[in-house]
């Protein structure tokens, strides 16, 4: 089995509740919206990723007989609702963001119409694709803002939070704008460009170093992506110098060398000279090894020579905010809207939607949260994209998501292109919705 | 495809060094050890977990024909290679620390030997399993130090990383004395324990609180868990007390109750006043809502009435400390032993093995890291689980895991059982070692 598909990907309580609800026959149309409450530290935007795998998961959802048969054999579950499981299929409407889309806090990213009990059951991995995978392109985000032109790539798949985690991080970090992945898989399944150099390994497989890159460069000539820190950095850039000519006399070019330790900005611009004066001046330099998007500022700044970075683990688990302050909340339930009002959790009721109003240079001034009944001028940044459980149109490319990426990119203002800043992004809600939300307080007692 | 047990979950730099391994007939025996370099921060021990995930994935890789073809189609890779991976399965040795065991900067907890392309290929998916569970069971093993006979829940799946980390997380804080967990599909693949209560849309979606408390009430009567923070915690308990006698009429008594928002320690007190008052003194209270290990000591601590604690994200993220400084390095090659020296990543050379020693009252004392030819006295913590690619014995029970998992907590010093220490365990580096390392080093240029 592929647990990655499975329904019962989900909490217990949602099956307790969807009991309840088949039995009190409460499965007229509920409305679910996912938003993030509150930014994570070191973060002025987000970018919405991951509805793709939502749209896959909902078209595909089904509850198998080897899933039935063992939820009835634990005696906890009614014969009521085990019968409602079976053959269940998604048949309710959904409108988003477009992956890419640049987002912030109280802004449904996601709406689900469905029946009670059929928009309760996805709740839990419905949050947990889109909570991952925005939370990786917000993160990528960054450091693609500061890397401008220079290539960067995930090389994070073995610190990443398993399988799923690592394939989704190459997808959403590309999508944000890094140049491919390390991740052959994430190659085959998105068709991301993947790179690959060595690791210290080979060479320590070697008893000579200098045979070690020979080795590579023969079985890869035309990829000769050499790690030289193994040792010595520099005596390994020396050793490369040495062996070139005879590699060229075959045909063959050294690409690139990867720095992984120390000092990676002193080690730059001494292996430059070391490749410039040794006539290697087309020689790349790829740089790795805990790097993060400040690592990356202080490279930059430092003028290191510098011409790719690879980025792992801080990329992979969004290290300085591994989670995302995410919430999937009833909003309306048989025409009738509502709202949690828990201490320091109360939410916005009723369907909502976002306008983004632009400045004269065509960047975002703000944005404005309204109920559907009230649109406001601006761009509305949730579209339709399934009805009755069929999607509207066929799956975008990730390509064509990493270009609205990089145009959303291009419209932050100034002030949410830095790594801090402490004017967030002003997101008003409208008189409608303040409104909607005194007169829902007034009826719930 | 379930991408989880794909061999292409890895980096592309594993095949890019196979195509030359194979090309230079390097495919003696090699030899790679899994540790970890340094403690995460807040992390005084850590807890071995992931070895049956590592165990079933060597057993069952293989490339299959769509991934060969997906391969060959890049035009990366020759066809030496392409046949080397084609029926290739695994057929080294795994040596490794049960899992449940608590260990510690520089010691081994895996060993691989096999063919070098072999266990170069598997690098990137090892390091990935037991990163991520070994991380989640170390972080998990707090709480359980902290909550003592207390049950805690994991209530993490929804903002875990992927499906795959969601069901890993359940596992391993299962492992390391969790109660059980609220992931459904957990219950069905590992036989874990599950928990359920009920959301805060079931009580909004009804029109009045007490009619949704007894609804729940009704459709699940053995196993009433409500959830009292929707609008009022204290006016929610008084309902209950009021709906409490017409349940019982019907045989239906009020399990428990849950607090997700607020000030839990006051809300608790008020609570469970109210409960005791009104004639539901066996009413218990679970207490849920951006909870850790801090909170659930500074709970504790506050005699709060709380009965049992869901913990989530923070667990499942491991928020605070979202991965391990862990490394899967060539030991040996063709029997040769050799390691890294890149700066600042230094590591041990050889084959290892480690040994624990005991103080008089049977606690923890020291251990000793020592080659594998020069024992020591103590528990040897490393032992073959596999040979020639076949398990030693059939899988171990989880609940056996969890009984050793318990075990070695007791016997943890005092000093590493508080949430902060300044004294790290002592972990000697034996002789034998040192002395091999600088023979290493003075035959490697």
């Amino acid at each position: 089995m592929n647990p990655c598909s499975s329904v019962l990907l989900t909490d217990l309580y949602q099956l307790t509740m969807l009991q309840a609800y088949v039995e009190q026959e409460m499965t007229e149309t509920a409305v679910f919206e996912l938003f993030v409450r509150r930014l994570p530290p070191h973060r002025s935007f987000l970018m919405a990723a991951g509805l793709e795998q939502v749209l896959a998961f909902l078209e595909q959802m089904q509850v198998s007989q080897a899933e039935l048969a063992w939820l009835e054999s634990t005696g906890r579950f009614h014969s009521t609702l085990l019968r409602y499981l079976e053959g269940l299929r998604f048949t309710g409407d959904v409108q988003a963001m477009q992956e890419g889309t640049i987002f912030f806090p109280h802004e449904p990213m996601l709406r689900i119409v469905a029946p009670l009990p059929l928009a309760q059951l996805i709740e839990t991995r419905i949050i947990n694709l889109l909570n991952f995978q925005t939370m990786i392109a917000s993160k990528a985000a960054r450091s693609v803002l500061v890397a401008g032109e220079t290539p960067l790539i995930d090389f994070g798949l073995r610190r990443a939070h398993g399988a799923e985690a690592g394939l989704f991080a190459a997808r959403a970090s590309y999508l944000a704008g890094f140049a491919g992945t390390a991740t052959v898989l994430a190659g085959m399944e998105y068709d991301i460009p993947i790179y690959g150099t060595m690791a210290h390994s080979f060479v320590q497989a070697h008893t000579d170093e200098t045979a070690a890159f020979e080795h590579f460069a023969l079985a890869q000539p035309e990829n000769v992506i050499l790690l030289i820190d193994t040792y010595d950095t520099e005596a390994a850039a020396h050793k490369i110098v040495n062996l070139a000519p005879s590699l060229k006399q075959q045909g063959i070019l050294v690409k690139e060398v990867r720095l992984d330790s120390g000092d990676l900005a002193d080690h730059a611009k001494k292996v430059r000279r070391i490749l410039d004066e040794g006539g290697l001046p087309h020689t790349q330099i790829l740089a790795s090894g805990n790097l993060d998007e400040y690592q990356l500022q202080r490279l930059i700044a430092s003028d290191a020579p510098i011409d790719s970075f690879a980025i792992g683990t801080a990329l992979t688990t969004s290290a300085d905010a591994p989670s995302l302050d995410c919430a999937y909340k009833l909003q309306e339930y048989a025409g009738r809207p509502c709202r949690k009002r828990s201490e320091g959790k109360a939410t916005w009721p009723g369907r909502k939607q976002v306008y983004r109003q632009y400045r004269q240079d065509g960047r975002f001034d703000h944005d404005i949260v309204t109920t559907v009944q009230a649109p406001e001028t601006g761009d509305p940044l949730l579209h339709p994209v399934m009805t009755g459980g069929r999607r509207l149109a066929t799956a975008p490319q990730l390509t064509e998501m990493r270009e609205r990426a990089a145009a959303q990119l291009a419209l932050l203002p100034d002030l949410l292109r830095t790594l801090e800043t402490d004017r967030p992004y002003d997101v008003q809600i409208a008189q409608s919705l303040q409104d909607l939300a005194r007169t829902v307080d007034q009826c719930v007692p």
